[in-house]
């Protein structure tokens, strides 16, 4: 089945369901029924099968999955089998915890470089990186051809900086700013993590805990 | 119309819907049409009309949105206009970016206190709080009755914390760990954010734009 055909939803499972997997071979599970796997993850089994069913055929019926196989096939579909080189803007205090706290080479990315505009910033230590200043960013990218970049800046830099790796070959975005990037550029991944949004979506969902006051 | 009947995609769209209004009364905007709207957020503007019906007439056919008077709406619906007591577990380096990034004051929290297991974290300063031992939790729920709660331990500190969380009254959580509360504990908000998930997420998308290694 192409990839165009499989639908979002399904893709929005798949990084749980290869965790779950990752967590089951970890505790030296061999197969799994999608019943089990079912009860495990609240999800229903026949979803679970249709998920799966989606890439192919996974299961024999009556034996469930073979965890690692599984595993490993889910790994491939989500290009987690490559190292995408990959670069940080903006390392203030979020950038700084996401460079530090994602586990970036298990997750298809290599993390090479990070920038900031801030020159007290720059030179800053950041793992094993040294942050360097955005001067450097397209000679860096002429050299190092990165193609992924994770956007920590002010909302207020991000639209040119966008412009300006987009111009330096940057094919995807993990975008953490409230700039709309999709709007004008149709042609890039892009995964927004906003931060904000999500903490809105909580506070809705407490609505109906709280009493009034 | 109530609460139980709005879609869950309805409710994750109003968090953008809410920014959206926000930048456009910051921008001098008294009125906007749902087409004017659609073109800025890049969705229908049908699809518009129909998410601001699920909670209401907001708008009059030919004159548009009062742009004020639609954000506090939906800024009530997310309950915006509460300040819910929250407090930070794990104030390490995820933690004390989300503790100094966010501004919970206008996401409907009040972020009262902080707490930490490391003794070498307890006693540091993070914005306004002084971050607290672990073990003053239940004395200071029970005293300061938090509502809400932010998770950014470790995974395998993540279980126990949140029966110790729901005993001391948490109702809702924001959660950064991959534990799955929502499996053993069905009556509480949960909000997670994965961010593992998101990254992996990109290297799906961007899996089209890198020639095989």
């Amino acid at each position: 089945m192409s990839k165009n055909s499989i639908s979002n939803s399904v893709i929005r499972r798949l990084p749980r369901y290869y965790r779950f997997l990752g967590e089951l071979e970890h505790n030296g599970y061999v197969r799994i029924s999608s019943r089990e796997l079912s009860e495990k993850m609240g999800l229903t089994a026949s979803q679970i099968r249709q998920d799966f069913n989606c890439f192919g055929e996974f299961g024999q019926q009556g034996y469930g999955y073979n965890v690692s196989d599984l595993r490993q096939e889910i790994g491939k579909i989500l290009g987690l089998d490559k190292q995408t080189p990959m670069i940080l803007l903006g390392a203030g205090n979020l950038g700084t915890a996401i460079a530090t706290h994602i586990d970036f080479n298990n997750k298809g990315f290599d993390l090479i470089a990070a920038f900031d505009a801030n020159p007290d910033i720059v030179g800053k230590k950041l793992g094993e990186l040294t942050v360097k200043s955005v001067d450097e960013l397209s000679s860096f990218c002429a050299e190092n051809k990165p193609v992924a970049a994770i956007l920590c800046v002010p909302m207020s830099a991000a639209e040119k900086l966008v412009n300006t790796l987009i111009a330096c070959g940057i094919k995807g975005f993990w975008n953490f700013t409230h700039y709309d990037m999709k709007v004008k550029h149709k042609d890039v991944a892009v995964e927004n993590v906003h931060l904000g949004d999500s903490l809105t979506t909580l506070s809705y969902g407490l609505n109906d805990f709280i009493k009034e006051k």
